[in-house]
């Protein structure tokens, strides 16, 4: 028998006891053993819940228990859940985690704590969802270097901007009726601002570069700008706006970013939509990849962690993961990263086509009915610096929007 | 040192040592050691080539030396495949295979033969090529009952049926394009009759039951068929018409199929264009994912072997792949597998309409501009062995495609 102990009784939490209570007697055949959940962490009563005779409050019993060999940490938050699983990890409790700001901040101290231990640290979970992408980055693309990973990593936002593409709604519109789902929370900022979606691509940049990628390096946008206008743009061009998080190889530089993109129809993130989550990776030997699944939601975020349960309860004494290095990896700056540029400006065509092509070289002019005082343009590659430089001389530009691929 | 040989030196086994000369200081970080192929193995010789002084012609060579840890099988095809495959693993050597035949007929032989020897029979690349399935499957949804997966899993099929899609173009046309571009082989049977993905989807079919599934008795229908008319009622309904390989659990028994579908704009396969394999997997727990990649090509299929050796190199002297029982799975008659079908006849749509109706329940009508003697029609979710039956009332039947989901 392999006993574990959940801490915290939430979403996914409740969500990890149903996956084993369900599924129990295929996961048992495929960890060879059984998988026991002994106790529960949660500060609340469950009265009512079978859950309540393995509620404790107190989480020194589940550390000082030799009997539970692994943990799942569920209750997100820095602390206490980091003071939790690195206690959990020096007493040699493997840990499984869906806290992806645990993780972003501290991954690389207990990746290693485990590994000193001969134990695992593992999560899953806290990119994607119930997307396998941490596991295929670290043991399935092993012939390749990662040159790219770019990903729609966050539910709320894809099912905005979906709606937004679809039907034409404005921000506003689609951010209540996402509030009013459920989909978004009262205060939405962490999921319309990308910090959501930064801490996931920092874990992410930190496991394919094997150096510390601190979220607060990443520039950031969310996509609290984007207008049902700038929508009619990216539809007229054969585009679609998308909140990318982005981690790509220049050389011997990692770049790194989260921001609002026009995406080309023929990318394979173009069509992911609704709370739908997908990460594309590009190998340079194994080319382009994706992978597409539920990026949230308490059952398919569940079987991710206990796929984690699974992996450690199978090596209970041999340490499987990919660590990555504490010291911190110094990012391109944006400035110095190039690509192409959706710009809205305000003025005729023109009047001002010659003066734009001599500073954004030859640009794709494109009109939308009914916007009859402005126009867009798409710009050649050249580096944000070079951009923004260039962009100072034209004080009609209303939006720039960066364009993928 | 990890001593490794490469049996056959085609399309894929020089993709192998290109990818190991390539990425072979990545590799050896990840394996812990180093890679070091020792033998390559093929009847021909390769003058100039660097890989001639590592070249054998005999493969009792390979097979008696300690030395070799893992070999790479990608010769192809059942004999002499199998009883080298066989030999190694008996002499305590592990395997990594792209080899769909090999695997499909004596994957469950090979598998229990590489257990009793603790070692690794593992096979990757054999499956949507470069798409990481097997792993995922066997590492990652392991919290979860697989009640389906489908996938397009020939890039051949897939590429034609994208250019009548886009292009209007007919079967002979996209074909003659295809195999100019070496797409598809003179004799393209084996891709357009569906037996490539027929193979592919008995090894998927036995790895998410755990029984041998025989490819001999999965329903297999190719693309032969399919008309530039059809595909015109497809894009009429908002569909496109994929060759599927699906598996799907219903109650106790599993149902597996090859064959052209219908398939809604919804669908997470709908954009798979182009020689682009998807596989689509739904789990009771997880819900929908997908994987997406390169189904074949040189370096993307060498990057799934080679992701194989890594694999095996991290684990020498234990076995990590889900096994699946040689007792053979007893697949549901298609007979009694229900869905809604898709039927082109002839006739006049008022005339038949209540006739076709009292058959097949309420029918969703389709005309397409030009074929004006005749119509199409989306019947209500039936077994095929209704259908059939209700069918032989209707002489003028010219078509029936099967509609997925």
């Amino acid at each position: 028998m392999v006993n574990i102990a959940v801490m915290g009784y939430g979403t996914v939490g409740s969500g990890v006891v149903e996956v084993i209570n369900t599924n129990g007697k295929r996961i048992n055949q495929r960890v060879g053993d059984e998988i026991n959940i002994k106790y529960v962490l949660d500060l609340r009563e469950f009265p009512g819940d079978p859950v309540q005779e393995k509620l404790v409050h107190d989480f020194e019993v589940i550390v000082n228990d030799p009997e539970v060999q692994i943990v799942a940490e569920v209750m997100g938050g820095i602390e206490p859940a980091y003071t939790f699983v690195k206690r959990c990890l020096q007493a040699g409790k493997s840990v499984a985690t869906s806290n992806k700001a645990l993780v972003a901040k501290h991954g690389a101290e207990l990746l290693s704590i485990a590994r000193d231990n001969n134990i695992n640290f593992l999560f899953e979970a806290s990119v994607g969802g119930g997307i396998p992408i941490i596991r295929p980055l670290n043991s399935s693309m092993t012939a390749d270097e990662i040159e790219e990973i770019t990903g729609i990593l966050n539910g709320t936002t894809n099912y905005m901007l979906s709606k937004m593409f679809y039907e034409g709604a404005d921000y506003d519109e689609v951010l209540k009726e996402a509030q009013d789902k459920g989909y978004a929370e009262r205060n939405p900022e962490a999921d319309v601002e990308g910090y959501d979606a930064c801490r996931k691509i920092a874990i992410l940049s930190s496991l394919i570069s094997g150096q510390q990628v601190d979220f607060e390096d990443i520039h950031t946008e969310g996509i609290t700008k984007i207008t049902k206008q700038d929508m009619m743009y990216a539809k007229e061009l054969g585009m679609t706006i998308k909140l990318l998080a982005s981690s790509k190889r220049d050389g011997d530089h990692l770049h790194a970013i989260v921001a609002p993109y026009m995406l080309h129809r023929e990318h394979p993130l173009y069509n992911v939509n609704d709370v739908f989550n997908a990460i594309f990776v590009h190998g340079n030997v194994l080319g382009d990849a994706m992978f597409y699944g539920s990026g949230a939601g308490k059952l398919p975020t569940a079987s991710a962690v206990v796929s984690d349960i699974v992996d450690e309860a199978k090596h209970l004494n041999r340490n499987i993961m990919t660590m990555w290095d504490s010291e911190k990896l110094n990012l391109q700056p944006i400035a110095d990263t190039s690509k192409k540029y959706f710009v809205r400006i305000k003025g005729d065509v023109d009047a001002m086509k010659a003066h734009l092509e001599s500073k954004f070289g030859p640009i794709e002019i494109v009109k939308v009915e009914g916007l009859e005082d402005e126009f867009g343009f798409v710009t050649d590659v050249m580096t944000e610096g070079t951009y923004e430089e260039h962009a100072k001389e034209f004080p009609g530009i209303l939006h720039m929007i960066r364009v993928e691929g």
